[in-house]
């Protein structure tokens, strides 16, 4: 089905709203009166436009509180129509959203709703426009969509037909499949919006809260497949009041909203893509910094050794169990700060994964770097951390380890397995993007959003994973804006016996945060101990958390550039990241 | 009474949280327990730091999910509440907060719940602690006031007594003159926060959206009076859970919340600090630049005459009408872009109006800035913009225009009668608190915030202003922190003819903000004008508003530095501001 975004979703100028959507690859826009009023173009000047750059004008919106008014104040209204009307002609746009009324002059009069959208409708008509009659949830008398249709169907007029928001219908929860009813063509226009769940005044909700489909609670899916049922066959249209949209960048937006809509068509069965590929576990990290003198010592303090290298390139495999880091110092002068680049996920069919992500709209890398490496599918994350989908080992396929020969090394280590997870702080304007990317492109389950209580203000954390939790990605977002250019990260290693270990690693040498004294005397307030373990985990600065099925003990190291480390040991299906401490490591980070 | 200050209100280590606290002036402190259990300071050492701070520690907050359980999760209960009651000692808190229960465990059984808090009273009196106990909107089986008194009265025991908590109280609508009926003994503490009436989850309203009192729309004064009325002696104390407060700077803040508590003192009768003086016009404003080259010739263009020169220091005044701008260029080298730096508000009672504003922790700057200037009484405002308070040529006052000497000039003008509003974009964490302070200090009746969109979010705004509308005052706010270096104010002058004032200014080379065709297209389609208006206006870029009381048509000049000028006509008691017009000036600034 075509696609198209109305440009209330997008910032900036209508100029620039066009540009990000005809980049990001959407057929049309829904034109929002503001953003032409607000414009020095002229209507032709829009519609030239937006024809240049391969778009269509599927919608003008919205003209307000028409119908069921005493006949002065309607002549008013169709006066103010025609107006409208003749624009959309200069435009080149041929329907137009028409809102149930919120008027305190408007009466409860169905058939007088009627009677005055078919006059209106009749207009229209005359200007080669049709009236796409929405109701608003907070609509006076019309607030579902059951209500609109009852109308458009009494008024019986060609050029009247509905406009299904999903929104509107979803967030009064108002049963969608009542829209299997309709016929498809008196549908004239379908618009998209998801949500999370809030208990907040509807108005309210729908002018700050709305986000892209699959970004939210509601069931936009189930909706676009009643009304596809009815033999709807107009665009998916996406419509987002949304504080953040507001300020991010467009063609950022744009991306993740055309994103939203591939996977709404595929989630409504519309659309068959390359079927998710899940990740069964991290093949490594990838740290980039021009020097190693700071990051080695604490690689080697954690129990990493150095055991190969690139072929061709300035890169080190250190490695530890099952975890891999690849220290990459051809960072072309940037990064004197270690951080963290890429992440090679384990993946049971490397191109599958690579062709879910281009048809997913995510930035596919390059498949061979350099002349000699062994081709590696990789696409690059909002935030800009690039995945690669890796075979390691796997016969049949090439391995990335292909391409480092063995360095002398002693086996050694503190008892690291494996990665746990990886913790990467999002820009703040693209949280709720990286979260639909890794559920849509990687195919991992999006965890519930949690606020982190910093001394500077709430972090936004939310986590996904595998189903077996062998890979997890802990996604981040500072308390503001502001916050973007520090944008910490920590890659948290996996160990069976994290008292060990951390003694090994402090008798090398690692520098693990400081947990305040008061710490301990919570957990002992609020968790009966074994004799002696309280004491060890405040001698050794462990944290500790249990949940409904089991324990959680980690630490952290202190912080070189923007990068941090954890370790975590985990214990009878322990599914969480110990958010409980989350103050406490942030407040030792801030000291 | 005694004033304190919940240390969840404030940003920062627990440390700066203290000092911010006694710096403000507050006698007392509740500690929350995140920020001393992420403090490395001992329990002994944060008791020595607030007592040398000279800061009692009122209140250790809190205490979940205690009562009402089955006995073996009670017996778990009390050990762990025992642990916090050591801990008080050590802190030298003598009071705890327990919060009704949310626990799934607890039972809906008042006898329960008296006779575990009856118990777990009895042990805290061993470690010399009083049980605080109180509903929270949204306890399981507890949520209101009287009802916790109920258990309260039912345990019988010396060392339990209520907690009230503005919010939980007037956000569910609970009646608070019940509270007179409560022997004020056993109200054993009192928090204050207020909140923007909000139809949101009272948790989630609770936990991000409370702010000072005065700064919402509760009715937190008469819930003092009740509680002064049965007896209660103990401090008023704040605890607001805000997201913008965590973000903020912890000694602003304070200043904020202190001035907040004296204004709730003043309101609820319990003190009588000098009495408000509103202000009656503007008597100027003074415009801070390096070089007036680029300043001057717009005033000229607007009608404006260099008309005195300051005897003592680089300022010149202008005139136009009853509108005076000052022109500042002793700027220590700094503002090359001109930028307004002080307001003259004309006082009945200019030495009241200081006092006043002393007493509600304004910053009062020096009375005389210059030898031979005439004393002039003036404070700061939280962005930092000073506010004069002038008896303009005034029998019996000294007027800040004896230190002026006559200029030679020709008279002239465009028709500016005087000074209409001054817009000022404030911090964006200072918001609220410049409402407050407008209200409080300056004596101006703030009016509803209004959202205005802006082509890269969405902006605040809020005027507040005198009853008579001589004095108006919009305040904003960007879209983000991170719009805070650009912060754009400007001076709206008043002219009864705006189109003769705007022929005039064009032809006298005034550069105006262009405005769009399409808006005057929309105009056309919304209001019916008289023949030739329409044209005027659309060939003038003068802007058009109408609400129900009267007319409005204002237009704007281009930006110098972060300052621009607007030209406004109000007729038949038209209020605003033109907020509908917003949006279209906004787009235009940003082309």
């Amino acid at each position: 089905m075509r696609t198209s975004i109305a440009t209330v979703s997008l910032s900036g100028t209508l100029t620039e709203k066009l540009t990000a959507a005809a980049r990001a690859g959407f057929d049309g826009v829904e034109i929002f009166e503001n953003d032409l009023i607000g414009s020095p173009l002229t209507p032709e000047e829009v519609r030239d436009r937006a024809a240049d750059l391969g778009l269509t004008i599927d919608l003008y919106q919205p003209v307000r509180d028409m119908e069921a008014v005493p006949e002065d104040e309607f002549a008013r209204n169709l006066r103010r129509a025609a107006h409208k009307f003749r624009l959309m002609r200069r435009l080149g746009a041929d329907t137009v959203l028409v809102c149930s009324t919120v008027s305190p002059h408007a009466v409860d009069d169905d058939a007088l709703a009627a009677e005055q959208l078919g006059r209106l409708a009749g207009l229209a008509q005359e200007s080669g426009v049709r009236v796409a009659y929405e109701a608003l949830a907070w609509g006076r008398h019309v607030n579902t969509y059951d209500h609109a249709w009852r109308i458009v169907e009494a008024a019986d007029h060609p050029a009247l037909g509905i406009c299904l928001d999903s929104f509107h219908i979803l967030a009064r929860g108002s049963d969608p499949t009542g829209i299997e009813a309709i016929p498809g063509d008196r549908i004239f226009f379908l618009q998209l919006a998801d949500a999370p769940l809030m208990a907040l005044d509807v108005l309210q909700w729908s002018r700050h809260y709305r986000c892209f489909p699959g970004q939210g609670d509601l069931d936009v899916p189930g909706l676009v497949r009643a009304a596809v049922r009815a033999g709807y066959d107009g665009p998916l249209s996406l419509e987002i009041f949304n504080d953040v949209f507001r300020q991010a960048e467009a063609g950022r937006t744009a991306v993740d909203g055309r994103r939203s809509l591939a996977l709404l068509q595929e989630s409504a069965g519309l659309t068959a893509p390359p079927a998710p590929v899940v990740p069964t576990g991290f093949a490594f990290v990838e740290i980039a910094t021009a020097d190693t003198a700071r990051i080695a010592p604490v690689l080697t303090a954690l129990g990493f050794s150095r055991t190969a290298r690139h072929s061709g390139k300035p890169v080190d495999l250190w490695e530890q169990g099952e975890a891999r880091i690849l220290l990459n110092t051809d960072t072309g002068g940037y990064r004197p700060d270690p951080s963290l680049t890429a992440v090679g996920l384990e993946s049971p069919d490397p191109e599958a994964a690579s062709a879910r992500a281009e048809s997913l709209l995510a930035p596919v890398l390059p498949r061979r770097r350099a002349p000699g490496d062994a081709p590696l599918d990789a696409v690059a994350a909002p935030d800009g951390t690039e995945f690669f989908f890796c075979a390691t080992g796997r016969p049949g396929h090439s391995s990335w380890t292909g391409d480092f020969a063995p360095a002398p090394h002693t086996p050694g280590g503190i008892g690291v397995t494996r990665v746990d997870h990886v913790a990467l702080t999002q820009p703040w304007h693209q949280f709720d993007e990286a979260a639909l990317f890794h559920r849509s492109v990687l195919g991992l389950r999006p965890h519930a959003s949690v606020d982190l209580a910093d001394p500077y203000g709430l972090l936004r954390s939310r986590a996904a994973s595998n189903a077996e939790g062998t890979v997890r990605i802990a996604l981040g977002a500072g308390a503001s804006p502001t916050d973007d250019p520090a944008r910490p990260q920590h890659v948290a290693f996996a160990t069976d016996d994290l008292v060990g270990a951390v003694r090994r690693a402090l008798g090398a040498g690692a520098r693990l945060l400081p947990v305040p004294a008061n710490y301990y005397d919570d957990l002992a307030a609020c968790h009966a101990f074994a004799p002696g373990e309280l004491e060890t985990y405040r001698e050794l600065g462990i944290l500790y958390d249990r949940d409904e099925k089991g324990e959680f003990r980690h630490c952290y190291t202190v912080t070189t550039g923007r990068l941090f480390f954890e370790l975590v040991e985990r214990t009878g299906g322990y599914d969480g990241y110990g958010a409980r401490n989350a103050p406490v490591r942030l407040a030792a980070q801030r000291a």
